[in-house]
């Protein structure tokens, strides 16, 4: 059984109104400090597979698929053994 | 300036409907491999400090007052020298 970690971000050239709302209530409370906020996805699957880079095609379908708009979002796969 | 990365999770013993529906999804796709989708946040900052330690403390301060509910998710910052 392995552990995925998919890191889902809008790619650079689209707009986050979500982190823009998140930076603009931060300065609000008087974090002046912080310049940009942008907010993605965080994606963890445990998957089972015979090995490691079996997992890792699994999880790259999944976001190719399903998980991740390809046309606004890059995604990165990170695959553990899982402890549990 | 430095990049801080937060990421948000949903406490285990919270139900996790978002996950649970692309764990479905995926399912429908037969990807039966994958057996648990967990979905978070994950949450980029440019952070304007003196040094690490008070990029942390800010990027903290920002999850306990806004960014994270502590209630039901737990949160872990890492903070980077920003490159660009």
């Amino acid at each position: 059984m392995y552990k995925a970690t998919v890191n889902v971000t809008l790619r650079k050239s689209i707009l986050d109104p979500q982190g823009k709302a998140a930076h603009h209530a931060l300065q609000n409370l008087g974090m002046k400090e912080i310049d940009s906020v942008r907010i993605g996805k965080l994606i963890e699957m445990d998957i089972d597979a015979e090995n490691k880079e079996r997992a890792h095609e699994i999880a790259e379908n999944a976001c190719a698929q399903l998980l991740a708009n390809e046309v606004m979002e890059d995604y990165n796969v990170t695959i553990h053994e899982n402890s549990e």
